[in-house]
């Protein structure tokens, strides 16, 4: 697809990341760099940041990539109630921003009335990213710091679980489909 | 820190997007490069292949950069059991392998008794990648693919919220937030 200008090299990581370029994955990116700018924040090397998606779109990996805010790091927080919806949040001040897409964008369409997937991009790629998300300050509380936890063995499978996910029966430590699969009906 | 050898590339790439290196990074990064082997399949472009972690360990971010596994793509699945198991399947063929950490690894420990962590991350990098997990064939049912959904507003907060997620109180259609805050007692 040809644009105005060359991908940044940044969206370019993501598209990596990705596997392909696609338009959610450039709504992520845009609200990423939005809010990041708006915190005057870089990327989180550790849990500096802490983000939250309201969906599992194609749009989270971009948040990943950019935000450095990762599933794998603790910082990365899913609510799954299906909205475009990106909060990025500081750690340090416990302030930040909440980025909800707007709703009013009017994607590209395809003669046959779907959505024209290369004309959006374009689109979004070219736009002001404030054109996209309405933006709200705010400040709330974080959760705890990620943490590594002990493991036991399950009595049943032998295989290790964390402490945490431990679960008691009879006196015997199971793992939760051990622990599940022992109490359904028979 | 210096090893036997330079890091690979795309361990790198790993250590990019988690931000830092670390022995949990470097576990989900051979457990990735031993199943992807076993399998003998690419990293996926699209949904080609499925990974589960039953973790959200620091692992699970060389899953999703060595798989393309990823978050927002909905081929990356959490089960949140506590352990050190990664199974990578393939919509092809509904096969996989489950690799399970082994339980008798021996940590390098610092005089206090404490992981020494470049020490591990060492181990791990010089190491025989058949030397840290037990693997084993399977074949399983898969999730559906993602899909787009339409959404509607919230009568509530005026949000737009994805069809699957609207959630009706007399009559009224709203996100889950807002629904749970009106059911919530006084």
């Amino acid at each position: 697809m040809d644009f105005d200008r060359p991908l940044p090299d940044d969206l370019k990581t993501a598209v990596e990341f990705h596997g392909h370029l696609c338009p959610g994955l450039v709504l992520g990116y845009i609200a990423a760099k939005e809010a990041m700018k708006a915190m005057d924040v870089i990327r989180a090397e550790d849990e500096e940041l802490v983000a939250i998606v309201e969906n599992d779109s194609c749009a989270a990996d971009a948040i990943q990539v950019i935000t450095g805010c990762t599933f794998g790091k603790g910082n990365f927080i899913f609510h799954d109630v299906g909205k475009q919806v990106y909060t990025l949040l500081s750690r340090k001040t416990r302030q930040g921003v909440r980025l909800v897409l707007k709703r009013d964008i009017r994607k590209p369409k395809k003669p046959d009335g779907s959505t024209d997937r290369p004309a959006f991009i374009h689109q979004l790629l070219n736009g002001q990213i404030i054109d996209f998300f309405n933006s709200t300050r705010i400040e709330t509380e974080l959760p705890p710091l990620a943490r590594i936890f002990d493991n036991a063995v399950c009595d049943n499978c032998g295989e290790e679980v964390m402490l945490p996910r431990v679960r008691e029966k009879n006196g015997r430590k199971l793992c939760s489909p051990c622990f599940d699969a022992q109490t359904s009906p028979a």
